[in-house]
């Protein structure tokens, strides 16, 4: 493997018309064009590493500049170079010394550094003819952490720690790997309730997903009052006092204005509210967290948390009780480790976002390892899934009964 | 006013090669080229507004195409029309649909969105015929409150409560517009202590700039103790007991870190230590902050602070004594004047950052309408000094006896 040179890093701008359907749409994000940064690396020997970062359509071209600057430190080095030292290799990319003025570690630049490191994990699978999440799995503890950037964290987990908790869930772990294979990991649809959808529409999409299996329904909401109780009111109906309702309002909410409004909405028993305002706001989800625990209501964020720095707060402040990493959002597979590491050291729980180009393709794989090696437990724990730009890619994810099915097939592109 | 048209943005992508010199070296940033994204608005009737925001050298583009995507926004609008409604105006740049996902306000889009401001704000000072500091010292505080965007900051100060400091503040303005004028504002130095620079350089400018008149100066520290305890005996020998000296890591520690480090420090009676960890950390520079009280040793950060509810949760929670806004990280000045009013409102003083590109042009402003118009205090406040990259400007900072002198010339290019 370690002679296997990084000839060229392609990087190009895709984007889709979601917006013409209202697919997507939320009280934040109300025309939304599902797009993506796309890579493709290429070595030597004719290996293809592919990677991503999830957009919203206009200014995709910005994050596509970021990834052509920050190629130069990928392009032209030895596969093993960049695995065999990955943290410190990680840290190269996102503290460049003249380039980290530009985040540090947050925003465009690393969204750019999420396309470049996913399409590094996904030749690295290539390489060992693995799927990411199984390359992940059989890495030993000291292997693993070794790709981890502990800089800034250490206050609330060292390399020490990380690597005996991994140790110690080792155990069980072949065990783990055969259920997750027989019957993979559970879902929870978005796809009942985008804002921008008609009440005709959500009825019948509640109809569908019920059928197909699901038990934990999100709506969107945050627009109109009226309008979400109406909508919640129909869901609810719909699904049975018996299945999972959570709701999402995308920012739009000040910190008071979030505890006013969830607790208007109360009645219809949702698990959690998620990104009730600033995706910033540490101390503000700690507020909005403590008003709404007497209803039994969690808070959840984390598809637009900066950093593992950010995610560190929200975990050790118990400002969120459920954690949600985005494949794309942080810089990759690297960083979001390190928020699996916290979030189990802490015990909160990690259900990831996705939904937006690829972004199911890729998170599937990092909850599935911290099933098998890490929490060890899938119990109150769901992948997001939204039926959208599946089909576009070479191994779309496959979901059966409202599980993600674990990715088997590796394809080298020769 | 309001009928005059911004017919066209240009966008510049300047270099300087300072890096051969070690100057603006530190911990974090070995080798920065100090540079700009520079932005030039230009009016139908010839006016221009100019601005800018800093950057370290590689990467400058990807903030340009980030500058040039935002352009759409601006060009085609009437003056009258954004200043007349800067709020939302503001928010439209910020909160874009589709851009928003690529921050949000954070990072390359905040830094574009920086310069913009920035540029609009000269333009309007042109249109006024006033130098920015005055014409924010004029706008009633109804006026003025209606350029912030309180969204995410509204459980710590509302817009009434804003205008009602304002208002108590309006008392004695013109005395210290006088005051001002005859003495200008406290400025301190870093000249002397680039971490690159050797110890015969930091005597040299030690004894300069004592006889220029600075009484505090502010060491580079972090990569080494020994050599930190080194320089700071020398810095400390030189100015004297009376002086004030204060140091900044540059980020480079983590929190357990920095409290071991700057403990080793306290013999230098030092005033603050400045970006001890990473400028995302609020609840780290808490910890770091309540140990290092027992030593009477602030902590300052902000330079790198990524938006208003970053800065909101250090002011509120008590994690910094000394608040060091950057003219062009966050949004511009719209988004800065709420960080003065919530500094103000919860007692911490604010000491902008400067010294890159054009930072010591543009933050003198800010921190002389705060003299004037809300804190009215400049006490124990400096502005940051560095001299570097003045001579390219054509009303470059004019320091006398270690005080800037509030500007007053207006260059209305036709």
């Amino acid at each position: 493997m370690s002679d296997v040179k990084i000839v060229s890093l392609e990087s190009k701008d895709v984007r889709f018309p979601t917006s013409l359907g209202a697919h997507g749409s939320d009280a934040m994000h109300k025309d939304p064009d599902y797009s993506c940064a796309y890579v493709i690396l290429k070595t030597e020997n004719g290996l293809e590493g592919n990677g991503l970062t999830f957009t919203c359509g206009r200014g995709t071209e910005i994050v596509v500049t970021a990834i052509n600057t920050l190629s130069t430190i990928v392009v032209g080095k030895l596969a093993g170079e960049i695995f065999n030292d990955f943290g410190n290799f990680w840290r190269s990319l996102t503290s460049e010394t003249q380039i980290r003025w530009l985040g540090p570690e947050k925003g465009v630049m690393h969204l750019a550094t999420a396309a470049i490191i996913n399409a590094l994990w996904d030749l690295w699978g290539k390489i060992e003819k693995k799927p990411v999440w199984r390359l992940l799995a059989d890495l030993t503890p000291e292997q693993l952490v070794s790709v981890i950037d502990f800089r800034y964290i250490s206050d609330v987990i060292t390399k020490e720690e990380a690597i005996e908790i991994l140790r110690q869930s080792q155990t069980g772990k072949e065990q783990r790997i055969q259920t997750l294979l027989t019957g993979g990991y559970p879902a929870y649809t978005t796809q009942v309730g985008w804002l921008g959808y008609t009440e005709e529409t959500v009825t019948r999409l509640c109809h569908e997903y019920l059928a197909l299996g699901y038990t934990h329904f999100k709506v969107k909401v945050g627009q109109n009052i009226e309008d979400d109780i109406r909508r919640l009111r129909t869901v609810r109906k719909i699904v049975g006092q018996d299945n999972i309702v959570s709701i999402d309002a995308n920012q739009v909410w000040d910190v008071n204005q979030a505890i006013e409004w969830v607790k208007r909405l109360a009645e219809f028993k949702l698990l959690w509210i998620e990104e009730p305002t600033s995706p910033d706001d540490v101390l503000g989800h700690l507020a909005i967290s403590n008003a709404l625990k007497p209803l039994g209501i969690g808070v959840a964020t984390g598809e637009m948390c900066c950093n593992r720095v950010l995610f560190k707060q929200f975990l050790q402040s118990n400002a969120i009780q459920y954690c949600q990493i985005d494949s794309a959002r942080i810089g990759g597979v690297n960083e979001i480790l390190s928020v699996y590491l916290m979030a189990k050291k802490l015990g909160i729980k990690v259900c990831p976002h996705a939904g937006g180009v690829g972004l199911c393709e890729m998170v599937q794989h990092l909850q599935m390892w911290d099933y098998v090696a890490l929490s060890g437990d899938k119990e109150g724990r769901w992948v997001e899934y939204v039926d959208q730009q599946h089909e576009h890619f070479v191994n779309p994810v496959v979901i059966k009964n409202a599980h993600y099915q674990a990715p088997l097939v590796i394809n080298v592109h020769k």
